[in-house]
């Protein structure tokens, strides 16, 4: 209720402030006898770390996990997965310029407002660093969910839209280059203009295309909690977040139904797939594809002028380590709430016949 | 967890097929004390009913709620307020023709797989008619949140897009005509375009902006129950929705942060809104507002290919009364879904600090 | 939430007053396919009905169900069954005795404080009357449960106690008698004692054991929602009752471990059941049994004496048409929440394993 | 739903097996600003942890409570309290003996049949070692809840029963002996039959009565979510616990209702309470009381017949250290449980009125 659990059999709940002890989780509801590979956990953590690539926050983050339950022998056990990732990078008095300002498109305002006060240092509960906790639960979500493919890829930053649609790609090129993008030459473009914009203290947003491959018929409720419907939501969740479309999504809008329809082959599959995967809010057996939007992240390494607790104008200096562009560390994030939403619905769909 | 249960504090939840005795629901949580005018109600489910205009589908539904239960001496008493629309224009024969095939871009086909088998009959549960109930609904929720303010309109429809901002229309015009755009000389382009559309037999996309102002700061939680992901699913649960961008969105990620941020008034507001109402998951005070976008209604009235259950190729004549676009009566349906998340994290925002 | 569902996977959502125009409700999550007789269904509401003997209340409602949707062709369709129980006998007249006054040991007092002000008409939204829609619910999930046997019966009213274990007993005479106990000896004198209560105006206490035959091994969850757990919230929640024991229950407490322990047979079953049917808070595949304890009916047809909203004394005088013991008419709502914790843990242990 | 987590708004989540390496837990929607006396968790877990006492188990486990979020300069600040307890005394070597055989009246079976394997370590996650995470959230419920008295204490230990009514008895005198008995005199009788026991390498049964008091009125919801059908559950899901009853409870069927009512005072409190402080699963400012049966722990240090996974008969002798009887540690367990339940009601009460 408080937010902090997504998923409904197959549950996942975190904790944990940027610049606490730790942050971390539990996983309730994955079904026993997964085999469990920790590593693959970890190597999901690596690709969302700070301090992996140039384009990327320099902070220096282990980001290793801590499982303490619900594995054994190798394999899940049915019960929770508790899991923790230690802080251990934590710069307090990086953050202390803003113990009593307010950064603008930051969530320390409201944060005041709801709670009364907040923890101040790195964000706290609203810094992008919670995600980990969702990676590492993804990941676990991947293995259950081991006949089905995710991914996920950066296919805009700024002005630069990648030109091919997903079927023309190579997606084992994803990891090839810092930004995850799968066409190594705008990739190439995209790196050079996140660095730009580094340079400038600025930043920038992008999308997140994510393919859903292999995903059976029949995941999906009908009418509030149609698939889709939770893709939207998980990805929403995601800081920097602003937009959700998927198969057709905004452009299918100046369609007319004649053109937009996805006629029939004889095994059910259709010969197009503007409907991306999901009918009614079920799906059909076709690829589920999607877009994410994020937003250029608030931090600028620049000044700026802004409001104190008191209401007063103060101009502060954007400083600290920062993402110009979030999208390539997002992938990995986009990917894991894309497996939790698959896997709860995977376990629900057990339930829909005697 | 069959998903047709939408909140958790101030909660409905939906039963109904299109072609059965009645649909209706179940409302749990509207606290006690709120003075309820049933009249209100009947005049959203009036804005949604079909055969309202020329645009719409031509069926005949009076759409009639009786409420059973929860309100006593004209005020609701903190008990569930059980409802029901009693379907009295069930031309179950219309529908004959879909019994053993599967219309391309309909929930028929997964519906079979899912359950087994379905009620073919009008669509059955995948209808956009068991959306009557959350009209109901969200009517009682708007009654609840007197002090903010919601509304939606027509802003797209197929190419034809309003190039106005939401600050400089009339929402009083609204309802001036069958399109619902505020915009009167595009509201007439709109309904031109739809009559042409309808006259081919096909159906066109577009796009509602929904805006809810006077909202109180602290709505909404901080990670997974993010303000927007809350919205987004919401809208995105709505037949025929295929995308859902809120403040900025998809707009805001060429911009760069130094450009989008929204910098500080004394008092807390913002000079600007690319936010739209909420900083990380929380309302600040501002206007919330958010673009939902609709694909083509699958159902047209043209002779089309597609498959039986055996999967055999068969040809058939859609027929029947069907929307040639669906946005002009699904603008009640969106400000109903933006009441019932409004209504539910209002209540839930009184339990955010000691 | 604001508790007026029950279960999880398959869910209960009630909604109704004594006095209004219906009562009623949702069963979401009930798997496609369930082959439903409408006729048992109405056949355990008459169980529960008023009227239907000497030594229950003599109110006549017919309680005829209507169910509006989720069956298709004799069989559920995996959406929602929405129901109503329409309010024929309304006598409001009777109730106008308690609008300003507080009867003790109702909820009437309570509702005041935590609402504001209450639907004082026959006890409202706390009346016994709400559990005429747990029976419907019930008897549905006891089609989804064939294989399951769920017996309830009248086993002690006041200090009449039935000394035999279940296992002597013949379920099949439990209807053959007003009381719903299945030793006809002990039915005669339990019914003997309830019309002697009738005549002082007064009510009496009781005990309900309910048995739960057939039972796969491994429903319920290890630690929160153990299987009795559950099984104890479902029968608390019946109005009137004031505990719940299962297996050796409160006689257990003073046996020795080495006296309770229940020894394995080579097949897994064990040679004694102290355990009641439940390990761990998991069915082990033993008869479940549990007893639950009803206390007097607080409505008695005397004079008392008490405080009206003003909190001044004012003598009053009980009328109506009231039960002097409630357990008779309980029955079916015991089995019928039964079949409800059941059937939920059912679908719930579809999920336990990959 | 894996039954894992606990409360609606105040909610807790656990996680963790007796021999894996920590236990813990997320606790959220606690609200902001909670004044948290670290020191207080662990006085609490120190009374339940091992060793404490000879009447005890002697297993040595410093309980340490490690907070990983959730508060920021001594107050929580709204988001998750996180949580471990690490598992420092891990004599996996003593429960090797039960690696392929099952205890009679222990989960091992049940879990094998559920989950297809178990972690047989020290009983896994059926261990009762997973209610220390129960008593740390419960010591922050109780910090929230400060105008709220809950005190448990044990009134039965087999057959010896305690005669006194909780008002005559001195709450300040639960802590002075072993057994946490208030009544000196009996404590001492409890404590020289829990050794008999314990020399037998027996174990025997108790009851706990738990008294909550200046509970405000309206907590608990009217129908499935009544505040004593709650708290039944909480208490059934204890491990050992096989019943429950509040206020007059089993002996309250005895009754008629002319003895049974409570009647009113002016202020509406009542003469009686009987009630227990509820009425229609509402708390109406009495009061609160109710008692837990717990049965004898089924792990007894005698030789003992029983089977093993391939249902063949093996003998085994019970070893290890283990509780002779397990009320005395389970005082603050149920105490933690009533303060996680009323927790949960008063932030829900907070919604009932406009």
């Amino acid at each position: 209720m408080a937010g902090n659990s997504f998923g409904e059999l197959f549950r996942l709940t975190t904790f944990g402030e940027s610049h606490g002890k730790a942050i971390g989780g539990v996983l309730d509801g994955c079904p026993a006898g997964v085999e469990l590979d920790i590593e693959k956990i970890q190597l999901e953590l690596n690709r969302r770390k700070p301090g992996q690539s140039a384009i990327v926050t320099q902070r220096k983050e282990p980001d290793t996990v801590e499982v303490y339950s619900g594995i054994f022998e190798g394999k899940t056990t049915g019960t929770p997965i508790g899991f923790a990732i230690h802080n251990t990078n934590q710069k307090s008095k990086d953050y202390s310029h803003i113990k009593d300002s307010y950064r603008p498109s930051h969530a320390d305002y409201v944060y005041d407002k709801k709670y009364g006060f907040r923890d101040y240092r790195g964000g706290g509960r609203s810094s992008a660093r919670e995600t980990a906790s969702r990676v590492v639960a993804g990941a676990i979500a991947k293995q259950f969910l081991s006949d089905i493919q995710i991914n996920a890829f950066v296919s805009q930053v700024g002005e630069l839209k990648m030109g091919k649609s997903y079927q023309e790609l190579d997606f084992s090129l994803i990891e090839s280059n810092p930004v995850r993008c799968p066409d190594p030459e705008m990739a190439q473009k995209m790196e050079d203009y996140i660095k730009s914009i580094k340079k400038e203290g600025d930043t920038i947003g992008g999308v997140i295309t994510c393919v859903a491959q292999n995903v059976p018929i029949g995941l999906g409720e009908p009418v509030f909690d149609k698939l889709h419907a939770t893709l939207g939501a998980a990805m929403l969740s995601i800081n920097a977040v602003k937009g959700f479309e998927y198969g057709s999504g905004f452009e299918g809008i100046k369609m007319k139904g004649s053109e937009h329809n996805d006629a029939f082959n004889p095994d059910g599959t259709t010969k197009t797939n503007r409907s991306g995967g999901v009918q009614g809010g079920i799906s059909n057996g076709m690829d589920i594809y999607f877009n994410v939007a994020f937003k250029p992240v608030a931090t600028i390494l620049q000044s700026y002028e802004t409001i104190n607790k008191e209401g007063e104008p103060v101009t502060t200096q954007g400083k600290g380590r920062h993402d110009p562009c979030v999208v390539p560390r997002a992938v990995p994030i986009v990917e894991a709430m894309a497996a939790l939403v698959l896997a709860d619905f995977t376990l629900l769909a057990r339930t829909n016949k005697i």
